[in-house]
């Protein structure tokens, strides 16, 4: 069983997975092979993680979405997570760790609304913060 | 832990998860319980289950599927599984297995046109089918 037990969906141009409470290393390793295999065969344009479950975020986890997103925007696709826990987010400040190139938003709908509405810089920018409010 | 670790994403007035490859008994039931608890605190109509990656459907399985329909309708939500493997179909039949009032289409954007036009339908008709092509 080579391929991740992480399903993605395709929605129109943009793809959608979400993030189990861990984030093994085969784990995150398929998926992120899986998910780059699927950027491609889909044509899709953008990635949408809902990791409103993930509960743990280390420094190799933290990498791992980065080099992610790094791949899906050599192929031509931006990626948003959503949903982050408040304590991750801790978690990830106390550690030093940035996501960059790594979209975030506080649900799934407004990293739709971003991915929807700013498709154009798919390029080369740094991470795309929303804050709602 | 009593949550699922399969994430459910909201979009709308929908309610999106894909299943993994293999359902058992604690992680379907979990599931469901907090499928019905997110429909009624995000007031989603319906629910679009991506099983593409389900391997194995069981008469066990079969019926939890069945039953979460069940407890969508009374909540006044649809449910609409997408992605089923041709194996899984065969083996449903096979055990003589139906999948009443749930919907069932070919791929997600299928499901999602089945389930934005036609959410009038909610009411109590048996499962709803796709024939695409």
């Amino acid at each position: 069983m080579s391929q991740t037990q992480i399903p993605i969906l395709r929605i129109g141009q943009l793809l959608l997975a979400g993030l189990p409470n861990e984030l093994d290393d085969l784990t995150t390793a398929q998926f992120g092979e899986e998910l780059a295999e699927r950027l491609v065969s889909d044509g899709a344009r953008g990635v949408l993680l809902d990791i409103s479950k993930l509960e743990i975020m280390d420094s190799y986890a933290a990498r791992m979405l980065t080099e992610i997103a790094a791949t899906a925007r050599l192929l031509g696709a931006r990626v948003v997570v959503a949903g982050m826990q408040p304590a991750v987010a801790i978690t990830l400040v106390e550690l030093g760790l940035q996501l960059p190139g790594v979209g975030t938003a506080m649900s799934t709908e407004h990293a739709l609304d971003l991915l929807t509405n700013d498709r154009s810089t798919t390029g080369g920018e740094a991470g795309h913060r929303v804050h709602p409010g």
